[in-house]
């Protein structure tokens, strides 16, 4: 089976998101107004062949926490969808 | 109204995306097979106050154009959900 597999990094709250809080305050300067608690992660999308969505889900689990994302300062959302067969 | 704003910033199809081939390529050495088209791209979550919907949303594609991708080799993609009033 093909999944269409969508993974958001994001920093665990209470750790820094600088570039976050440069855009949060260039905004104003800008003239966007009533813009708060800006945070910017990453967005991962890909492909994966796997037998069934259990084993897909274990399998990116398994990227995001050796390679993907840095498990001590952030969280993973992972979105799994089947996608066309090959 | 305050609206929890969510922007996915990608690349447009045909531009490099270095940080997806590096991905792609290290993969298969970590043991994972069977991933194809991985791209990298940027989420960007903040709130914003607006007086409905329709601004809100203008208010996000002018940021977008403006500010938070490069019209030029980027798209984004724009998703706002009403959030819990301040």
């Amino acid at each position: 089976m093909i999944f269409e597999v969508h993974i958001e990094v994001r920093h665990r709250a209470g750790v820094a998101d600088p570039e976050g809080a440069t855009i949060e305050r260039s905004l104003p300067a800008l003239g966007f107004d009533g813009v708060r608690d800006v945070h910017v992660g990453k967005s991962i999308r890909f492909t994966l062949e796997a037998t069934d969505e259990a084993s897909a889900r274990s399998e990116v689990e398994d990227m995001c926490a050796r390679f993907l994302s840095n498990p001590v300062i952030e969280d993973v959302e992972i979105h799994l969808r089947e996608g066309a067969a090959a």
